[in-house]
């Protein structure tokens, strides 16, 4: 069996100006970053017809170590359009470099659904990350400099809130204590770094409508409390036309190609626990405005990653998705019924149907509590049994909800035609009753409540005596009528990442609060969230090689 | 009058096939960045007709605060050559993204004598800075997991020599105790960060024939000793591999143009301190493959950058220069005769002889030291006199010495059309006796004392005790037979920043002694060198913004 970067490297992969044809843009109106890669400016493409294709959204179960294959899912959703005659773009986010060296290899896709250059996509791509990083800490060092070379603004150094960052995974740099040395060092104080895709540049450069409106909220961001508890903003320090001026060209939408050549904007990729975790506003725009159907996915489980697409994305652009997708697979369904990973290629209908709870809540979220019309897809592997299939099918028919059995991995486009056929068929017989979880008017923790309570099914939310605090302290500031971004566990609807399947009757800890002012929403973060990960013992660097011609081997 | 960046907004650029094709190459051959950028792979034009052209060396007296306009110079002369029907390309260094934000502004020429578009040679470029840094701070964050998960190595914490990097002038992180927090945020030790252009990783790049000669230097960076004193290279990490996958695409040389239509490949720019101070040998060697005549330049005066140029670069590379030009100004030669920089714009005769010593002083160490053809070219300013012009073209005629005035700034190509006659005669009619300031067969010591008389004109060379220990450690090592890369100020051919004109009698103190083992070259340290800057009081960064349009102000 070929590794995905086999298949990758021995793709005919076609010039970005023919895919780019595909959907209408001349290769004139590219900005080309070699031959297979380009950017598309919004303003560049503004005068061509405006398709307002179908949105889509994949999301998935309660991500489990048995892997549900939502982007590839994604993809190959995307292919079989395409393969059955439907102008389909595909919008997903761009992986992060840190942890390619690191465990986790891409995040590209798999298998026969896959995009292209996978390479280039998991390295510096297009260099928007090292923009959104290069701003961060522009960031970074003025507010130091502020402090350091008289500290007019009156800020108080043990309450700088902006850390910065790195695109690397180091622990190493998680806690450090900054500005030792001489008297011209700086200022000490403790300080830290988190990975780039974890600043909250990268989450307004995901929300932002256009260059200014990118700019507007990056003025906003809070990065400071003074002495006498003053909210300290970019805006102050006149840093935002600086940061704007390095984000310029990252802002752009990049278009690459699936393995089928189906046309592909890779842009953004904002943490799906502290940020929203799905791609930039304007890719997904760009791919409505010239496909008749748009496929894009968010992070993690549906009850953060759709959620947050939902009551955050949509809530700033305006944008509403005709159909939703969840991914399954039998063995994260087996394993959510309480089978050990080891297991899992075993048959065992039981703990499928003890597992089948956590997806049918994720059903009931999106069709239920936001009105969606939803298609499950099961993404099959060959130790999937007909019995184990039939379970879901039953379940999910039970609910008036159509399922469909996908093979994109090992077929590409072809093994998800049913798929894409459902996911049409869905789009037009059934009604869309789109709503948000909470509106935003209402207070912090009522908007907790709404989420833990529909989207959970908590009983309850206890909120820390910080959390009261900060609450306290947003009402205080304004700040308080924005949407929430609840950082939890992926691993379960509750904030226990061992409470597999459906858990019932359990409460919701919201430990402390933060606020992203630019990116427009508030953390509430249950336990502890991790933004700067670790290399593992081996990190996948050790193997990761390039040769004479410029092949790399090792990246997966 | 223009500021730079409207000259460089106002100018008809060119689209880079245009460029290219001018040069032979074809747009199939170019890896495209936008329309106006592009990176060439040498492997890819391997096939060229090689015309060897000429290789011109610009460089200059010691630095003032007057500016002595190399860079202007360096492209006008380019542009001089084209003008007269001379195929020439230019090879430069990429500017420091950090500085842009500071006080610096851009680096990519003034007036009428620019590389273009400005605006992103001055930002992101193609990313080959970022590459760096990537590739810097991955070693960083392997080395510090390597410590955390077991240490197999018996790395000693506290003789660990590799120091993260950012792009960013950010002096709170000069000196940092990283590793702080948690047990498993890392082990505490003192750490710290240089500037992106300052890594060890970005000489090494500059000196590279190619990527299987950049992965095996990479391989010898020495990054730590043991507690039992051994040295511990990247090899030991196995990093090289995945730090030259970072690097693949950066090594390829970028093609920009001038002004006038220049092709000018820019790439690489390593301090002139601690490092080398040129663009890549890669680019030089295209812009000779290319042209008949290839212009490049070396950082600071020619003391720093001609010498290492020449004793470093062209030791490594087989690279022999067909002629050096020295850049002066009538202002810069005042102040070195004691006049005050509020004064410069008067005429003063006397000052300006007395500061002449400077100027011969250079002419000497490349005529008769190096064995070069040179070329003096004054940088015209419109308050010079004719006595002052006079008296610099006296003196050098007494040398035997051509001297051109040039106004490339105001003028473009037609203000340096003398001055390229002049470079052409000399290559033409005087004799290369090119040799090297030393052999790098002979100790440490020597070649210091050699490079410290020869080319300073010091009487003595006094080695600290921490130096001395270093170059037995050297010694034990292996690593003696190397280059020297002297690191002192490069506002005095002394190691005293005050001693200006032609100081004579004085001592060159060596503090420390280091090794980029990679790189191919023993640094000699003299005081202190900063290789993290910080911000001034009001950074550039405050004025520099971009519009709804993309449109950047305030870069300069």
């Amino acid at each position: 069996m070929l590794s995905d970067v086999q298949i990758a490297q021995s793709a005919t992969i076609q010039p970005i100006d023919e895919i780019a044809k595909k959907i209408g843009i001349s290769p004139e109106q590219l900005e080309h970053y070699g031959k297979y890669k380009a950017k598309v400016n919004p303003k560049e493409i503004a005068t061509l017809p405006k398709k307002q294709g179908k949105l889509i959204l994949v999301s998935a179960i309660n991500p489990t170590p048995a892997g549900e294959g939502k982007t590839t899912v994604t993809i190959g959703l995307a292919d079989a359009l395409n393969h059955i005659g439907k102008q389909t773009v595909i919008a997903l986010r761009e992986p992060s470099l840190g942890p390619v060296f690191g465990i986790k290899g891409g995040a590209t896709g798999g298998g026969y659904a896959q995009v292209l250059p996978m390479e280039d996509i998991n390295l510096h791509f297009t260099g928007d990350f090292h923009a959104i990083a290069a701003a961060n800490n522009l960031l970074a060092a003025m507010i130091d400099n502020h402090i350091y070379q008289g500290n007019t603004l009156n800020i108080d150094p043990k309450r700088v809130l902006w850390r910065h960052v790195s695109n690397m995974n180091d622990r190493q740099l998680r806690h450090i204590i900054s500005g030792i040395g001489k008297p011209t060092d700086g200022v000490m104080r403790e300080d830290g770094f988190d990975i780039a895709v974890a600043s909250e540049v990268m989450a307004i450069f995901c929300l932002s409508k256009d260059l200014q409106d990118l700019k507007n909220r990056l003025s906003q961001i809070l990065i400071a409390y003074t002495y006498d508890n003053q909210a300290v903003f970019v805006k102050d320090l006149q840093a935002q036309g600086a940061m704007a001026t390095l984000l310029k060209d990252a802002i752009k939408p990049n278009l690459v190609q699936t393995l089928e050549g189906t046309p592909a904007f890779v842009h953004g990729g904002p943490f799906a626990n502290i940020a929203h975790g799905c791609n930039s506003i304007l890719a997904t725009k760009l791919a409505q405005h010239l496909g008749d159907y748009a496929v894009t996915e968010a992070g993690f489980g549906a009850d953060l990653g759709a959620e947050k697409f939902l009551d955050i994305k949509c809530r700033q652009s305006g944008l509403r998705p005709d159909c939703a997708v969840i991914v399954a697979t039998a063995r994260a369904l087996k394993y959510n019924g309480g089978v050990k990973k080891e297991n899992l290629t075993l048959e065992n209908v039981e703990a499928l149907k003890a597992g089948l709870p956590n997806l049918l809540k994720h059903i009931h979220n999106l069709k239920n509590v936001f009105g969606l019309p939803v298609v499950v897809a099961i993404n099959r592997f060959v130790s999937d049994t007909e019995a184990e299939l039939n379970a879901i099918e039953d379940a999910c028919t039970a609910q008036g909800v159509k399922v469909s059995m996908t093979e994109v991995w090992g077929k590409g486009g072809a093994g998800g035609v049913d798929l894409a056929q459902k996911v049409i068929d869905t789009i037009e017989n059934e009604e869309n009753k789109f709503q948000f979880a909470y509106e935003v008017e209402a207070s912090i923790q009522d908007k907790i409540m709404a989420i833990a309570s529909k989207i959970y099914g908590a009983a309850h939310v206890e909120f820390s005596t910080e959390a009261q605090a900060e609450i306290a302290n947003l009402n205080r500031l304004g700040l308080n009528h924005l949407p929430i971004c609840m950082a939890k566990t992926q691993y379960s609807l509750s904030d226990n990442a061992k409470l597999l399947g459906r858990p019932e009757g359990f409460t919701i800890h919201i430990r402390t609060i933060t606020v992203s002012a630019g990116a427009g929403f508030i953390v509430a973060i249950c336990g502890t969230i991790m933004k700067m990960p670790g290399l593992p013992k081996v990190p996948a660097a050790v193997n990761i090689d390039v040769d004479e011609n410029g092949v790399i081997s090792g990246l997966f």
